[in-house]
Order: structure tokens, then sequence, then C-alpha cells
């Protein structure tokens, strides 16, 4: 795997920012997480004055082979539906990209259809439509890997270019979504083998399966470790992700891994992002001082997930709908937290008796 | 008391508002707690596309008696100086108003201090400062009635002319926060009279007391109820309210009456502001369908008495700032559930199957 090279943020700072923190008026610590977010992303930009600058989300697109075992109540045709629905700015995505400013990037990286979106999507300027498809869907992880090696690092390298792209324009922080029917599968399987949690924990309804096609879900998936085990001897941790991640999954690890090197903030999203972010902190540790969780969504074992990676979401809000709408909705309270730092008041300057 | 002819929402719209939501394209219920508040506004707005206008956030202050006892941290001098930093743009509430374009009203309704305010406030052509002063603080409760009946009156008469004045402008979402240093008690008192929860749960650490402040707080309240207890046969319950609470809070419990009655929107924010919605509720159970609880903060019984409340907040952030910070935080999310009503496509228009 091309290497990124990512450094855990430098902790030099941090008495002089708790210190600040705690000079702001108000009772020390009463502004909770809020504190404590902005600890982060002050460490991640290395000052005491931190700003979020055009805030940029890319939502990567994907089919998934192993949808064809009937592991979703999606068909598969939604995919692409929504990928169009997207550039014409009719989804979940775009209308919280519009309402928190942020630039909409729709990339396809393996959508089994042939997108010809709307060259200028309907009142929508700040969203691209990008066509970087590899394949038309994975293969099925019932029988092989979803991918081969040479597929996942032209994978990386879109999500890592696309963080370029955003980068160049002046983006610090980024938030992933994704659409791919079937990508619950995929994530509930990294959730067990890079966690250690029991499978059916790991195993939820998706876009909205019953009680007997969760069961049937989680037979399938079964059966397909049990012919991964078979056949990993050797594998890589790499090796371990391609064989079961969707193309637009495999691009938001590059993405997140791209961003931590740019030093840039992530906002994480749902159940599929969390999972992206579980593998790109098994390939770089280090991603992980970038990354805050916007979300905890209702999908079986989300929470387990994040408690696992001793990850604190910031919205509780019962949301399941993917796209990266749990963590555009979490956005504004980074954005207070990066206020509190730059428009709040201290002791001295409002004369206030420091009662503490 | 004055009358306040609230009207519990028509529910006569609930089905189609219902069905509007579930041919949005998403997996059905996939928005969850956005899909409740939207049911929510559309009730109170009696519409299938709702609107939130010119959002409007009041900041009562006022002194109270009790803080005599030693029952807070902060000295009483906190309260005058915040509301001077509020009018000069450097507090909490302001920086929250400015991201989320709240328009801000800073109102002395019982502070023990002569407020002569800049009267152009530096950069904050937004914040407008209004001297209704009833007392310079309440009497004290260990004692008293923290009130007489018409200095209470004339209390929610403040709340209700202030809110219309929004209304006025045109405003149909308010939040509502309070400065008072020593409010914490008379919000201990009511949770454990109203919602009958033991007094010990119901009293907390205010701006940062420690364990034998806690203790000490406690018996304070403890000796204020027996005497309450001792003269309070035929109390109706505004006389109840009134014997605790101070003129900020019962500012606030008059304008969450006025802005029911009006059919706004209410963000109720933390601790304090929780038990003007009980106390609201108390005299009025109609409001409640008006109000949206933004945060549960850390102040020890805030999820007892939310939970109490059968309410649930949008944000847990850990915050206990007041100021109607948690409140206004929660705002983003309730016009997220908004904008899903008007921007959303539905799966006809996005011609994606619907899949369930």
């Amino acid at each position: 795997m091309k290497e990124f090279n990512i450094q855990p943020v430098d902790r030099a700072l941090q008495a002089a920012i708790q210190q600040k923190i705690d000079n702001l008026n108000k009772p020390k610590g009463s502004l909770g997480r809020l504190e404590e977010l902005a600890m982060q992303v002050c460490l991640i930009q290395q000052t005491l004055t931190p700003e979020l600058r055009q805030p940029a989300h890319i939502l990567f697109g994907g089919d998934h082979g192993i949808e064809r075992e009937g592991v979703s109540l999606s068909p598969r045709e939604v995919t692409w539906q929504q990928m169009i629905n997207y550039t014409r700015g009719g989804g979940g995505v775009n209308m919280f990209c519009r309402q928190h400013g942020f630039k909409l990037r729709i990339v396809d990286v393996g959508v089994d259809y042939s997108l010809t979106p709307d060259p200028s999507p309907k009142g929508e300027g700040s969203v691209v439509f990008l066509d970087r498809k590899i394949a038309r869907g994975t293969k099925n992880f019932l029988y092989e890997p979803a991918m081969t090696a040479e597929e996942w690092e032209r994978a990386l390298t879109v999500g890592r270019e696309q963080v370029d792209a955003c980068y160049a324009e002046g983006s610090n922080v980024l938030c992933l979504g994704e659409m791919g029917i079937g990508n619950t599968s995929p994530s509930s399987v990294l959730m067990h083998l890079l966690l250690g949690i029991p499978l059916p924990q790991c195993v939820g309804a998706g876009s909205g399966l019953d009680a007997a096609g969760i069961s049937h879900k989680l037979n399938v998936l079964s059966q397909a470790l049990e012919h991964y085990r078979a056949v990993s001897e050797g594998f890589t941790a790499a090796d371990t992700i391609r064989y079961f991640v969707g193309f637009e999954m495999a691009a938001a690890i590059g993405a997140m891994l791209r961003a931590a090197e740019l030093r840039m903030v992530i906002l994480v999203d749902g159940f599929i992002m969390t999972a992206c972010m579980l593998a790109a902190q098994q390939l770089c540790p280090a991603v992980r001082d970038y990354a805050i969780f916007g979300h905890c969504g209702d999908e079986g074992g989300h929470h387990l997930m994040l408690n696992a990676m001793n990850a604190k979401p910031l919205l509780r809000l019962n949301m399941r709908l993917g796209e990266g709408t749990g963590a555009l909705c979490a956005f504004p309270i980074v954005d207070s937290a990066v206020r509190m730092m730059n428009e709040m008041n201290n002791f001295e300057n409002a004369k206030i008796t420091k009662y503490f």
C-alpha cells in the first residue's frame, strides 16, 4: 500500500489551550463537550485561534457484489437512482450541505450504472459530480475478495485525490458520506474482525430488514467469513479490508488517511463511515487524532462499535440514512466550539469576578 | 392569575404529515428524531410546509434572595457583570445567537444593580437591552415568599410583552435563557415539589459547588421547604411557584405561556428553563405541545427532571452554562427537520424505486 505519512497531533500546546479555555467567562468546564472539541481542533490546527474554512463533503458511491445474496432490503438500482437524485439536489445530504454551507462532491467510484447526470444541476452551484468509476460494483465476497490489490490502490487514490482537490480549494474540514446498497454488510464484518465483537452483535437491519432478513444476512456473512478464514493466511490488514469493502468505502478510507496527513478535521458519519475510520485506524493509528464522531445511529451495532473504539459521538438522533447526514448535522456543534475560542470574552476583558 | 388561552395542537393533520414524511426519498423512519421534530413543528404551525422565521432569544436576568445563604459558588455581582457582558456581545449566548441568526433581547427583570449598558453595543446590531426591573432581587425564600402576588403578575407580564414584541417582528420560534446567581436553588425546589422527586436528587453543583457546598445548599433548601410547608395551606400552584422562583424565571414562565398562546415553537434550555417549563405546564398543561427540549445538561437532577416530564432532549453535550446556550445549540437540528419537509425530494419526483 502506498504510504500515508500521518503525524499524531503535537500536544505541546495543550496547556496553553486549556488555560485559554479556562479563562473564558463561564464557570470552568461549563461548556462541556464544546471545550473538548475546541481542544481537539486547536491541537489539529496547532493554534489558539482555530478556524473552519470551506467545509467540504465528499459522497462516494459504489455497488456491492454481496448485494446479490439478498442481504439488503433495498435493490441495487437504488444506488444509481440516489446518486442522480443527489446531483439534482433532492437528497438528504443536499439539504444539510446547503444548511451548513458545505460544498458537495459526488463521486462515482463503482456504481453499477452509467451515470450521466445533468451537467449543471439545478440551483446547486456548489455540487460537483465526478466519474471515477473503477468497476461496476465489487465482486461478491461470499466467494472471493471484493476487489483486487490493484483496485484497492486505485480506490484509495480516488479518495486521496478528492481530498487534495478540497484542500487546494482552501478546505480544512471534511465530512464523508457514502451511497452503496449492501454496505452495512462489509461494515459489520470489519467490526467483527477488527474489534473481536461477536458477529450477531455486528449485524443489523440496514435500510429496514425484518428479523428473518437479518437472520439471512447473518447467515450469509457467517459463510463469507468461513471462506475468508480458509484463504486468509498471511493477509495484511489491507488485504483483509479490501476482501470485504466496497469501492466507495475504500475511497473513503483513502480520503480519511489523506485528510489526516493534511491535518484536516474529519467529521465521521454513521455505521459505514465509522467502520471506514476503524479500517483507516488499523492502517495508520494516528488518523484517529483528526476524527470527530458526529452521530451514533440506529443501526444495530453502531454504538457497540463506537464504544469499542472509545469514540464519543456528538449526536444521537436515531438517524440511519447514511450519505454523511449524521456528520453534517454535527457540524454546527464543532463550529460552536471554534467560535467559543474566538468570540467568547475572558474574565479580565469582561470585568467579571472570577469565581473559581 | 391573568389567563393564558393556550390551545393544544390540533392533530387532524397528523396522518397527512406522516404520509408526506414517509414518502420522502429515504428508508422509512431513517431520519429518526428529525422526523418527530418535523411532525411537532408541522402540528404547531398546522401546515405540511413549516418554516422558522426570525428566531428570537430572550435572556431574562434577576437576582435571588436565597443567594444570601451561600447556596451558590458565584457571588451575586456576577449577575450584573454578565448582563453587561452580554450587551457587549462577549457572552456564550452572544456567540450562539450570532451563529444561528437569533435576535437577542436582554431583559433586566430584577438584577440587584443599576444597569446602564452601552446604548449601542459594539458590533451587535441584533442585541437589544431592556430595563423591566421589578425589584433589586427577590426576597429570601428561606424566610418568606420570594415575591408578592403582584410582583408575580408583573413578571409574567414582562415575559408576555417581550414575546409579543418578538411576534410582532415576525418571529415564530423562541429560545429562552436566564442569568441569575442562585437560580438552580428554586429550580431544584420546583422539581421536588411538582414532580415528587426526593430533594437530595434535585440538588446539584450549580456553577461549581463541591460536596460540602452541595450539602449546605441541600440543608438550606430543606429548611426553606419546612417553613414553606408550615405556611402554604390553601396555596394555588401559582402561589407555590412564586414562593420560590426569581423574577427572571417568572418572566420566562410568562414568555413560555404567551409563546404557546401564539403558537410559536419554544426551545427549552437546561435545568432552570426546564424547571420553568415544568411550572408553566403546571399552570397550563397545553404549553407542552409547543416545547422542544434542546439539551440535557450536567446539573445533577436535569436528566431526572426531563425523564419525569417524559421529555427527550435533542443534545447531551455536558454543558451547564445556562443563558439559553443549550437551546441555541439545538436550533440547527430543528432547522434540519424543517428543511427535510421542504427540501427533500419524494420517491415519485426523484424516480427512485420505493423499496419498503
